[in-house]
């Protein structure tokens, strides 16, 4: 029996977490791999209460179809949000409510992607956003990610030579680098891409989660011209699957509502409904400090304990999110250093999948939230055994 | 400021429900247009206690990031009850859960069709599922749909002329005509599709809501090649948003699991958790028959109006599901009939945007699970009296 499969569904490139997911099994292994939220510092209690409310007070509702761009009044929600973070003015109805902000790669490629665009993307980049745009065939073009945002003179000469369809940047604490883009180098972006048709799209899940430094200003700041997609994955729980996108363009807004339609018809309002009373009934403000207070610690510990004994490696010190990034000496492949480490009893991310251009093949991703500071001492020092076998 | 949207994006026809959204909102409407489950037949109490069950026993997993493919227990359920009703053998690895069984389709798309292929549907079919599909951009062919099943000679000049990607089938309680296939046009669909490489879609959201008669056989009983798509949507709830795609070709699930992940990395894990418990702890089969007792009692209000007031109108009987079909005299053009129906206090579905080929104007989609009996009688004298004006 064979089957044709579509043209589309050859070109998604493979998740190394997938393919590695059997080896991360063992209990004893000590993960910095997936991007996992620690699950102590869910608000299960609170997210029990919401729960419980919704379905005493409104089951009939909660339970039943619901609009396609989502509940009112969670919406409501994001959109004051970002008056009182960044002062900017978003109304409800420019926000799409989506199943994570994954979802709303898939909804931008499905309105905006023909097949054969180029779409630029920060090199290294987010995986899953290069899976997702994937399905509708575009070529991709990286861009040299500096230590404070985006290189602009590289980005020009990519705007100016390819004319991508768009530009996806995660400015906060980058996936997988942890890098965060300062103001002016968002500034120079948006710049560099003023009266192009180049859509910009920030993607946004960790923002919140800082424990250093001070907040950086969206790129929907500095023009309208700039989609912006959130996600209560990080600051609230990732399993609802809830995000979200916003588009203050009406003909955008309008295209994106109707691919979500087509897609799944809505986002769960049960879920909706629950995180709306989350949000109203809660200190939800303190409940991201606390993550973040927890995620620091976890930061320092890996950043002291990559000091103390991986002292050959370069690596990022991010302010916030959930990642770093670590660089080792040029004659280390860490995707050959990976079933090493596996062995000594810890898994990393290679870095190579992250590169849509130009591959460093002795780079890799730690991600520090998901694991107590003591045993990121005891990944970190297992991981310095790995690397030692490698050198000999 | 202009932007460029994809070319499928312009395909995508519109919905006649969301595009008389406005005029649906006076409450003293009595609406037949949408396909709304009964919400007082929800199972409110025993969701809330396994909403809380999961959250007390569970809440780490449950709020946690989960499996692409979905929660191993709760697809033990969905092959098990294949199992129980029809005797057929599914494994839980052949089982994929969606955002609802809408999310179904988008995935086939993805997975399956090219730009330019042919997409074979009855005629007429779901206009959901023309919409998803549309964002693949097939050309969609119409097989004449009979009183018992789709038209098996029509079927076999279609597959031999255009060589279908795919057909499309709700073979229980169709949408829109509340017609069920026998066995006998079931088993003459799989004859003709036999050594062909049309993939046979069951879209079944409905089957196991039947309220007279005998159930018939899923197409997957008959061939290993058929895709079958459920819902938890009419027999729980449909703000979850969940439903399952089975696929026991390893190649083609591999790729649904691919694309799935690429979508949105996964469905709710809580959702998930909820339905797993609500369907452990509960006897789900008495609610589901239950919703059925209730609907044949709306089902039967329905056809005694229309047999008291319209008796120019021919019928569908549905022996389950949550549709009829109306056929009024060809003189009678719905599309004309709806304003002059809505200022009457009545809302039906126009039945020409069902249709992907020959257009039948005189027909119509009417809804009976989201009114009492009192109500149904009143809306149907209220659809009578416009018919009336509308033949002056």
């Amino acid at each position: 029996m064979t089957h044709r499969f579509s043209r589309r569904i050859e070109h998604v490139p493979p998740s190394f977490l997938r393919e590695v997911f059997n080896l991360l099994d063992d209990p004893n292994l000590i993960s910095f791999a997936a991007g996992l939220p620690n699950p102590n510092l869910f608000p299960t209690d609170a997210f029990a209460q919401a729960a419980a409310d919704t379905l005493k007070e409104s089951a009939g509702t909660a339970l039943q179809y619901g609009a396609t761009e989502g509940l009112r009044e969670l919406r409501e929600i994001v959109a004051q949000s970002y008056k009182v973070k960044d002062n900017i003015d978003i109304d409800p109805s420019q926000v799409l409510v989506t199943n994570g902000s994954q979802q709303g790669l898939d909804l931008l490629g499905k309105v905006l992607i023909n097949d054969g665009d180029v779409v630029a993307t920060e090199n290294p980049t987010y995986l899953a956003a290069i899976q997702a745009f994937s399905l509708f065939q575009p070529r991709f073009v990286g861009v040299h990610l500096a230590e404070d945002g985006l290189d602009s003179s590289a980005l020009a000469q990519v705007v100016a030579e390819e004319a991508p369809t768009l530009l996806y940047t995660i400015p906060n604490f980058q996936n997988p680098t942890g890098i965060t883009y300062s103001n002016e180098a968002r500034r120079r972006v948006v710049e560099v891409l003023h009266d192009t048709e180049t859509m910009l799209v920030e993607d946004d899940p960790y923002g919140e989660i800082r424990f250093e430094g001070t907040r950086q200003t969206p790129f929907a700041k500095y023009t309208d011209r700039a989609v912006l997609l959130g996600s209560f994955s990080k600051i609230v729980a990732p399993g609802l699957r809830l995000g979200w996108i916003i588009a203050r363009d009406t003909s955008l807004y309008e295209r994106l509502k109707v691919a979500k339609q087509a897609t799944d018809l809505h986002t769960s309002t049960f879920s909706q409904h629950v995180m709306y009373r989350y949000y109203r009934d809660n200190d939800t403000q303190a409940h991201v400090e606390t993550i973040a207070l927890h995620y620091k610690q976890q930061k320092d510990a890996m950043i002291a304990s990559l000091t103390e004994h991986l002292p050959e490696a370069k690596y990022t010190n991010p302010e916030g999110g959930m990642f770093l990034w670590v660089t080792l000496p040029e004659t280390i492949d860490t995707g050959k250093l990976f079933p090493e480490a596996v062995k000594e009893g810890v898994a990393f991310v290679p870095g190579e999948s992250f590169f849509s251009g130009e591959k460093k093949k002795n780079t890799m991703r730690l991600n520090f939230t998901n694991a107590t500071p003591e045993q990121i001492q005891e990944g970190v020092q297992r991981l310095a055994r790995a690397v030692a076998r490698y050198e000999q």
